[in-house]
């Protein structure tokens, strides 16, 4: 075969057992994938497409599997730069004492900037090619992300109450509207709104966040239903549960996102269904926080959309997307009392598709499918603790380990390879974030 | 300083961030651990200790944390090569159409050696320094673990029915004894006494068992209250929860361990506290079960010895201690309520000291202080996930993860170096444990 005759693509990842995530549950094995600027071109027969393709590049999977990126559809990555500073307190004692006080001392665009990179490294090292954030200075996210090469959707706090960043919540829904139009069109970085929670934003600032959101196509994302006081103090101050609130207000539509969802209601199930209204599904920090763990059985038997978020660190204390999907997959057997409950593909599904669902990237990203972005990930399969493999799934939703994660690709680039950050200069990123933690720890630390 | 004035020493593990795990939670910055004929000679400061010893070799441990080794008290080695076998069944389809018949038709000595190697490649490279093992032919599982060059406490499983390697009772009671006396006075292998659990042993092989263990100074161990369904049938059966049963054969005492202890009720707490009976907390295997979650912060108040454990593969799917620490340490605060139960401390400590003492091991093993055996772990913290460093101990809880073990040293001998297992040939292994998967894989797994 000539060359004219072979289509020219930038990479060809090639013998690896290729898990597409795609409605078939289709695996190839000695499968490969094509990538060309960016998107992924053909997926198929490492010979099928060694006889199409004329590569620029190739990647050797062999004794590799090759899946998409995981989704991180909830977090607040600034504060790795917190991890271990208060770990087994009371929730009022380390939000008071410890967290909110230590981020009225540091939350600062290069603290956040700086913060973010060093979550970056960890998420991009763990797998993770998209983080959803909500935080504040954005921008200094957005950058940040850029110089790792992984995607972010952002999403300025917004609250009532002054921010490290806004005075007001005019402020707030004023910046947020500046990242909508200053990142419009940014292949790596989306725009969101997310005002912080129902007990946090105003009646008004939840419904002009909406209309923003809205006005811009954008995702809104919002915490609720996190804890059981909160629901208490809803149903309480308002009179109905969070979600039912939320609807009231008219914030509940398929662009709406709920980050944890969970103390929610037979009623709050059924509504979040009829809306198409998602839900972000973060067990390890609740079960740190001692929050409870969200109803994922009945969620998903009604048809809410999930996807699986890690929260921040200091909740966490990782951004590791495997732990949580193996903590999905067990934490649902015990609740249910079910070893049947959150099975192996469907944990796997939520950190991948679901969460590129959720997220309004369904069409996109979640699956290696001919048309989506080009965001893979090469799992090296050779060590003991996934020896022998019998089911794939099994192994992804049991046995992997962020670790074992050899090589990240994110919009066809190669970000990691071979367990080597290729974007970010990690003794840099580590000097910059001691340096300022040694400033936090010693103020706000639980010693 | 002359040589003769320096004491010879065979390593000096130096410059890292000793955890000792004493009673004193004793950390050591710039910390070092002189080593001498697989024992620790002292604990110091790296400058006092460089001063004070002429080590053979010399390991920097510059940027990362020394710490005690993992004991996992509770496994099935060889279960490994049934990895994803039958995930996400309920338990009784789990057992009967997948478990047994592939332990019917694959346990023989071969493949017991090669699962244990590939089990003790797992857990080295994982920081595990010791397994407590209960299975079949443990005679092959005592060489893989020399093989190795890890820790293991054997323990034959003695049944009723015929098991793959004794006929009857009386025979694997011989085997036993067999076993107490070919590994007398070994420095990595010891020998305890297994009945399986109080359902699948008679009254007599309790007993016998028991007699046989105290007639050695052995270790007992056996399954009991994994199930609420075990403890409702030994109600009806025995008029007793399998605690009580137990002691009414007079099989509990300081020797005496469970693996799981999930549904005791306050009376057997009490009761096993009275006897200083231990319990192996293996709350992975329990949540994917569907089991339950053993009492932890009630058996810890009572007082009752608690070590960790993995539990097989087929339940699990790997044998990493890291994921058993931050289960419990999430799992306890979910169950409770409570976000400072399961604290930090408290469960590195299960892991370490806790597991020792379990074992009846705790003048040897579970810290690092002069006169104990030399099992240490050199944790590497410049990575991403681990900066900055605020509490050594919440890192070792949370965000630790298998693959940053760097260094393992079992008796004093390094057995893996940077990653690099010193001990086995990997690649023959995964070769041998593939050729045996393939083998029971399409016969026995779930699809």
């Amino acid at each position: 075969m000539s060359d004219r005759q072979q289509g020219v693509v930038d990479l060809l990842v090639t013998g690896g057992l290729v898990v597409t995530m795609d409605d078939e549950w289709t695996l190839i094995e000695d499968g490969a994938v094509a990538v060309h600027n960016g998107a992924i071109e053909a997926v198929g027969s490492s010979s099928d497409l060694g006889r199409a393709y004329q590569p620029a590049e190739t990647i050797d999977a062999t004794g590799h599997t090759v899946m998409p990126g995981l989704l991180n559809c909830h977090t607040h990555a600034p504060m790795t730069l917190f991890r271990g500073l208060a770990d087994d307190l009371p929730l009022e004692t380390w939000l008071h004492q410890h967290i909110w006080p230590a981020e009225a001392w540091a939350v600062k665009p290069e603290m956040v900037y700086w913060g973010t990179l060093l979550a970056a490294a960890e998420m991009i090292r763990g797998g993770t090619t998209l983080f959803s954030d909500m935080y504040f200075f954005e921008d200094d996210i957005g950058r940040a992300a850029k110089h790792a090469g992984i995607r972010a959707v952002l999403g300025e706090a917004l609250v009532d109450l002054p921010s490290p960043n806004s005075k007001t919540p005019s402020e707030g829904l004023a910046y947020t509207e500046g990242l909508l139009k200053r990142w419009a069109g940014d292949p790596l970085v989306r725009v969101s709104v997310q005002p912080h929670a129902p007990y946090s934003a105003s009646a008004e600032l939840l419904a002009r966040s909406k209309e923003l959101a809205d006005r811009y196509g954008a995702i809104y994302l919002t915490h609720a239903a996190e804890t059981a006081v909160e629901v208490s103090e809803s149903r309480a101050r308002n009179g109905r549960t969070p979600a039912a609130y939320l609807d009231d207000l008219g914030v509940l539509d398929r662009n709406t996102v709920l980050a944890h969802g969970v103390h929610l209601t037979d009623e709050d199930i059924a509504l979040l269904a009829e809306k198409g209204t998602g839900i972000v599904h973060c067990p390890q920090s609740n079960l740190k926080l001692a929050s409870g763990a969200a109803r994922l059985p009945e969620l998903l038997a009604a048809g809410v959309g999930m996807g699986l978020g890690t929260d921040g660190v200091a909740s966490n204390n990782d951004l590791d997307m495997w732990g949580e999907i193996s903590s999905a997959a067990m934490l649902h057997k015990l609740i249910s009392g079910d070893p049947t409950a959150a099975d192996a593909r469907t944990v796997v599904w939520l950190a991948t598709r679901g969460g590129a669902e959720v997220m309004g990237l369904g069409d996109e990203l979640g699956s290696l499918e001919a048309g989506k972005r080009a965001d893979m990930l090469l799992i090296d399969l050779d060590q003991p603790h996934l020896v022998p493999l019998c089911d794939i799934y099994s192994h992804l939703a049991y046995a992997v380990n962020k670790a074992d994660v050899a090589t990240v690709i994110i919009e066809g680039r190669v970000v990691m390879r071979d367990r080597r950050l290729l974007t970010v200069d990690e003794q840099e990123l580590f000097a910059r974030a001691r340096e300022m933690a040694v400033e936090i720890g010693p103020r706000f630390g639980r010693r």
